[in-house]
């Protein structure tokens, strides 16, 4: 079923060269794809105008791109290969073409820089704002994939790069730690993972949740980024607050053994990112350490509004 | 990432019962599921308030319903056997909550129906309509997925039930033809199929431009829903263009061989449908023919606008 000013599907399909796993799509409603050999993975987020981005802010190829890639995201937080997208989106009636073409532009380049195809969807036009929803498909790697659930007491927490901020542009422009990911689930046995995209001591605690443990985070090992630093001077909101809290920031946290833990700390085996050791995993409790003492530490974090 | 009133994601977990191809979700971000055996199917559809429906009128309960079942529909169009969904939801900030739960009532209702786990989601608040995308996915039988472009010259084309007028409830209400596709394509070589969403006339159309050939309707041989009928006493349109154009009848338009074709009217093998031999593939062309009279038939049809 599509409607709107334009088939969205035909436009992808004249756009979207023949890709390998692609048997039939996205000419016919429903896409055919070649079975995963590994276990299927599927993840969907919606980002609606006004409440997940504004639009004029942001522009519509932006939006389209991080429409793309936080799916993607929700893929490198299980090390999985992401194998095929759709896409859904409910155009404004006024200057929904041109909002389409831009968006689809956006989500095409992140697409192709993952070689993943869009393989249908649905366009409307109505008298609401701009809807995107996004279903991506992925495929565990044969070393499986990594679950929140899988964190073991003593286990190191680790994090592939600096938090905070992202609302200065991050939360935009950010590349998903696909490759990365994968990289690193070579490189060691990864316990548990997420990405961070409610704020590091909201998605920690989700990994503490499902592994029914808790977690002591060291706050001077927190790496933070440009962007919490500059905000921190400007909203008297302390860059640490802001590295804990902001979300968005696209980083996996992970969990691994002490050793594996060293390894990956002194080797630093994966090209592109720095991976920092933030912390450990404890039997109980939700803790930050600052200079020797603890603290309960709050599960809160960015409630995508804005 | 999920944001939102409240969580859908951890609100469906505790609702949904595992399902065997589950193997984790909807708890995370990503589901993990057992990969198909057959070919992977994926088909998109998002529904908007005011555009594809008016939720004062239908109710939330019917309208999720809907959601799901136009996502059914797509895979019963390829006489494929659904296996799992996931769905978004945007939710106006006012009675966000109630809206919800019935949405997801009426979603579960057809879910259970075609024992189809929800295995996640993405809920969000915002100032605007409601607006909900559902992703399915399924898996082609071992015959293989039923395509649009497989209809061959002298094809007969058939039809698995009356149309016209779903406006009057049915376009709600309407059961996916999956089990009676799976049973078709287990009792003839279906050729092509498409399932009615935006009318006949415009739908067989797909057919032949997929498939590279043209079409002769024969007028007289259409079932016509009550509906169509009860339509055309008060709003001067015809029952037949009703039956041509309405759209959203849900029902399944298929070409096989004329000898599978003429075993499938006399031996009506699939229990709850009544098949219907309403017209022939032909080479070039797109015809109706009414009282021995060929006359070009207009590929128009809904629009999916209210």
């Amino acid at each position: 079923m599509s409607n709107g000013e334009f088939s969205y599907i035909d436009w992808l399909r004249r756009r979207t060269p023949p890709s390998p796993g692609v048997l039939v799509g996205p000419g016919d409603d429903t896409a055919v794809l070649r079975p995963p050999t590994g276990s299927l993975l599927v993840t969907t987020d919606m980002l609606l105008e006004g409440s997940c981005f504004r639009l004029a802010e942001a522009g519509p190829f932006r939006v389209g791109r991080k429409a793309l890639a936080v799916n993607l995201s929700d893929i490198a937080a299980m090390a999985g290969v992401p194998t095929a997208a759709v896409v859904s989106v409910g155009l404004p009636r006024e200057g929904g073409r041109e909002l389409a073409e831009q968006l689809y532009l956006g989500m095409r380049k992140v697409a192709d820089e993952f070689k993943v195809p869009l393989v249908g969807g649905d366009t409307n036009s109505w008298n609401g704002p701009l809807s995107i929803s996004v279903t991506m498909l992925g495929e565990a790697t044969s070393r499986g994939p990594v679950l929140r659930s899988g964190a073991k007491l003593g286990d190191w927490i680790m994090v592939t790069g600096p938090l905070g901020g992202s609302i200065l542009g991050h939360h935009l422009d950010f590349m998903p730690r696909v490759r990365e990911a994968i990289r690193l689930h070579e490189s060691a046995d990864l316990h548990s993972m997420i990405d961070v995209s409610d704020g590091l001591a909201k998605d920690l605690h989700h990994i503490c949740e499902e592994s029914s443990c808790g977690a002591v985070v060291n706050a001077e090992a927190i790496p933070i980024s440009d962007a919490a630093k500059n905000l921190a001077m400007t909203d008297g909101i302390s860059e640490l607050d802001h590295a804990l809290s902001d979300g968005e920031d696209f980083e996996l946290v992970f969990t691994v053994s002490p050793e594996d833990g060293e390894r990956l700390l002194s080797e630093q085996p994966v090209p592109g990112i720095t991976v920092h050791h933030i912390g450990e995993i404890v039997a109980t409790g939700y803790w930050i350490e600052r200079k020797g003492q603890r603290e309960m530490l709050e599960p809160r974090g960015y409630e995508h509004g804005i």
